[in-house]
């Protein structure tokens, strides 16, 4: 069993600081429902603990602006995916490129999240976008990258049905995101999250609804299958 | 106002002998709950009083042996679609094909009830089955079928994504038809279903679940726009 | 197979030219999640390339109003549909009279998204608002516009049995449309969308709920059956 | 504080034998879940402290037939309400007239059993059975019997619009009784009961779904306002 | 077949001018998704026509203080129940009292709506607030009112269960309200309509989650059956 | 940290061997969806090492006659429960006495669980049945029983009120068992699920549905505080 | 049977006053959808009759100032927690200690309403917080305190697993409660409860979501078993 | 774009025989809803053009006997997974190991699923079965086989809490299958699989219920990243 190692005991949170020997990637903090001072304080612990490049999801612009004072250099923040990062990206160094595949043009925000996820973690990616499948020849047009591709995640709200189209197109791991895009009876995306699971295609897993940051770092995972360890 | 003419009051039923002249098809007969001879008996009221060709749906084998046996010839019944008919078919007359496109071997009782039921009112019924999008290429080479059709129906359960491919490939109503096939998250369609209201291609609208009956009737109507009456 | 054409890739989008030389409309864009100033890009180039009139739904007064500063003359919006339209309506050629009956005051924005979408496209529209089952004679006072229409649209929300009456009375397509109207168990829209798709009354599909830009889209698709293409 | 009265406890129930003096009507055996010996040692129970005529609900033929042969003569049944009384039903003395309306052939099970329920306890019952909204006429040819009762069940599956186009109708209360009668979306009488919860027509209360007996239980209570305490 | 007479046609609205001869009630506003333009015309052509006491619900303060000053005197607004009325209220005259209990204090919008619907149409109505089961003894104490009282409306959220608990005290119809009061797991009323559509005791029937104004409306015509017409 | 011991490893199942020291209470086995011959061999396992009484829910008759075959002496059934029980019950020394209180007649396979597991396991047990809350005396009757007890299970189905009540009436901790008695909107036991979790009752607690096991255990834990370690 | 006692009658509330002899706790107010009047009157009443300490939950800044301001001294406002307290806290004096463990940081509003109703119970508390499964060792970390409870509270939001894990590693009673904390398919809590409902581990029960005050309400009685009467 | 190629087409089926050289594994047969005629016919055809080894998932012992006599030899049946096999598995040449976990005995049917599909696939499986959470020494007892694989496929139904302690455990890829395993709340599986989508735990991604076909698939495919094309 692989040393649990220390934590930082900040009183309203306990950094996990050996989560980076542990699992080749520090802590990820969770920025809803967190203060701007709460995640100041987590980033700044695992930077003095040399745990970066780290990363902060679901902060809204206010958020970002106080963290970005509080932790001065070294603090980006990427507004359409609402996340905001400590440190230099990784060099990108995984088996192959991470492609990302989104649906419309309303899913953009969740596909930033994968998108900068992965590249931060240290992966080559390219970003297919507005390609869902009522104009199926964008989709097609893409098939070069998709083919070339060591994982694709694939985002999409509505009806979700790209990602079983991809499914269909590829021999790599597909990663399915619903985004709570749409209206009606598409429920903040739970038609999209049961097409995803109800998938026809194999080899399709899916991540919660919204979950750019999950998909990324997962595709890097894959990605990094028998090197990151 | 139209005219809305004679009931034949059965006690349990109240047979409705003007459908045909105000809605251009006779009263179709829903078998599910229904005894034998009930149906047996609103058949032979709609077959006394000029209403044939006449339907009754989602009859199984032993009710549908114990209506042949009361009714005699010019009943015919069609176990996978579970579906039973009095009279001959009309003449096909309507304003071009229907296409019949189902995603899986296991839809063809559903797609099986909609060409039945389109044939049996006057249309061309053309079936194309086992095209379900995992497989693209397999959908794509029945594209000349699908562009030449006046409508199509797309049948699918799990995911249901066939509905908005075919939506994306056609200029003609597509009427989608969820099924239950399925396992786990696809709730006894409720996932196909969900997909189809929620099709990011437009011209797509959507029947209850395994009701294919409903989907071959709207089809003949749409076939038979300006026609019909 | 048809000429799939080109694409205009604005980056955050891949504008479809040839939607309309292949399925007799162009692209819509739906405008719920994408900028005024994305918005009005799409438009731009859609006009550009001769694609109008051009249809943008979804907008609220705001972005409509940046979104016709960037246009100029040629541009129109529709406050209760909300609904945006750059270039002029064809004139209209369908088989008949396309029937919008809503059931209530409150159903009238989704209403009027179906007609003027219809109208856009090249169809006769006739508008029977406040015509809800609770008070069945004022609908029975309907009944000859909506008996020479060739296809009914039907809106309406709470218990949403408007489309159940109508397609008893009438003997052309019926294209039911829910609405969020309606509180407690209405669940924005799910009971009538549930009434609709369990209709008793057969020739009615559903879309999702408060489409009205869909059922327009669909009504036009059947009304010009044979013609349009 | 009325008299709460005696309890005649069996082990596996407690009978309430002041229920006929404080409510009006004795206590009523759910049958469902308890085995014939249970059903028939309840009502030997109510026919000995003098509580009859007294009613069990919900038996299948078989318990039926062991419970008959428990009690003797006095005990009769009722197969297509599942419905068991012991004892004479009561002299129909209410203010009026109780109309029972059902859509469709299925459904008269359950409107068997709220007939059956009201009668029982002294009520005249007219039936109106298959007057589904799907074919409106068959409705409307009933609303004199409608109009001059003094309470309405109208029983309907599928997207039961029968109440609302009923309570639109008449002046008295209407009690909905959704039925599990239909298929696919609608999830064994979920559809048909919000339907009648979003009922657009004042006037109009529900019970649960295939609930006869408590429909007929209330129309009793309603018709005999003033009279039966 | 009674006369379905003239509709007041406002082009938004139909209004129904014979609904109090048809009905015994003029048509009552449902004021969400009007303007209170919109209300305060319907309500001038009630008024213009004789059809007061009037009734408008859901209309929030601003809306109220609007048609106020449309329609100057005889219009009344009650804030808590969120209701306008036009005209003075009817002499009570049904067959007994009314009694709205209320589990708790948050449920008191919903309970006011209820009794002064029952009051504006001609009923004498008791109002028995802060009864939840929680603390027995505060029902219990008052067992006298309910058992006097023709009908019972019983008000309550979170678990619903005081109408199982009043429908076990009484011999008069119980009319249960759901509200929306509660957290978690209550669903916006959805625990307590469950609830009561379940309730074990017999002569409970439902209306909407927080339909106050159906409820109310609903006890009026038991509270006049065999008088009102 | 205490010793987390040895395990039994028969392939097929890890059998916690040190359970009983940890947790007070052997291993419990879920007998659905495992053979007869896997129940007897855990059960034997247990017995080998010391782990004494050991129970096995939800077994069919079938299966506990085979296991018994297995076992020999010293293995008891409970058809009404469904639960098998190897060696004898514990001697009762907790604080004071459990009551069950169930609803219904149709509740006491439920009830009936909870009651053996805390009698097995060294408790003192009251059973109080039939005390639904549609006749409030009964319950009323029980008074004491319920204020003397150290815990109270409640058990029902349909709408779950007994909870809430009982929670009102007594000061020590309530477990609430929702049960899947019921039809219609009762969903299985989601009415009395979501009741319970809303009961407006202070000191209610509520386990899975039909967990009569969950429920009996728990309370013995709790009428064992600082005893049983 | 008890004496239920006087109750202070407000009009919009019935305070009971015999709470505290009957149940040990005196009345809590639930502060949502109450006015500031509303609670500090009731608040008041509690005081003047000696039912003190006394609470109010789920009250927001601006309230709670204003009840602050009508009550003065002896009032104290918890912001993370949303609680106000009357009067001063019981000295501890039950079995043992009563751990609250918290997954997450963004959970602690929930605990903290938990563990300062059990201090104010009269109870020793000790906090656990950010102990997520995620990070097991940090939960392992805890072992000794957890151990060394008499009741655990265990609050969870996400997929709720804390309460599994901490139910294997304890022989007290736990409580869980799921919280709202989560996005996309935890759907405001429910995941989270639906995950404690099915725990695997006995011993575990369950109260609503985000209901930190009923969790360290009914952990208040566990720990007082046998003493608080 | 690769070439799509051939396809059988038996008439209920369209075999894809191109799916072994596009995706490097032949189409795999989903046997629910077919005759044993259909899935012998598509194997035979698979098998008649080089494309084993084949699956077909999902088939009772019934149609297994069939199948296997229609084929002969070279099929094997594997009745606790419910799949059949047409041909030998491949040689394992993956990355490393898959480390299949389940938590109970009752998963076990679709853990071997996994299993096998893997093992078919060509990759190194081992079996870790009876691991659940509520026992957690059993889960940290086999850190070593999780720690040094290079995917998990953590099996669970329940509360599913199985694949957040996992993925909080390793640093590879970890596959969560929900099972339908469990009773009241369990839905059929909905709880553990809203479990597994909300884990706190980065990496995970999920299947659908009792899919462990599909999550065998996807583990080998990761396990072949860079080698399988």
């Amino acid at each position: 069993m692989k040393d649990y190692g220390t934590i930082d005991n900040l009183g309203f949170a306990r950094v996990d600081l050996a989560r980076q020997r542990r699992q080749g990637v520090p802590e990820v903090v969770y920025g809803a429902g967190k203060t701007a001072g709460q995640i100041a304080a987590i980033l700044a612990s695992l930077r003095d603990h040399g745990q970066t490049p780290a990363l902060a999801t679901r902060m809204d612009e206010d958020k970002a602006k106080a963290v970005a004072d509080a932790l001065g250099d070294g603090f980006a923040y990427f507004p359409e995916a609402r996340l905001g990062r400590l440190g230099t990206p990784r060099v990108p160094d995984g088996h192959g490129t991470i492609a990302i595949a989104a649906a419309g043009t309303s899913d953009l925000g969740v596909a930033e999240e994968a998108a900068l996820t992965a590249e931060t973690l240290g992966n080559k990616v390219v970003r297919l976008y507005d390609v869902g499948v009522a104009g199926l020849h964008r989709l097609l047009g893409c098939v070069d990258e998709l083919s070339s591709a060591s994982v694709v995640v694939a985002v999409a709200g509505m009806e979700g049905a790209l990602a079983s189209v991809v499914g269909g197109l590829v021999d790599c791991p597909v990663i399915a995101v619903p985004t709570s895009v749409g209206y009606g009876a598409s429920f903040g995306g739970v038609s999209a999250l049961l097409s995803m699971l109800n998938s026809c295609a194999a080899g399709v897993s899916v991540v919660n609804i919204d979950n750019g940051f999950g998909a990324g770092f997962l595709a890097h995972r894959i990605n990094h299958m028998g090197i990151c360890r």
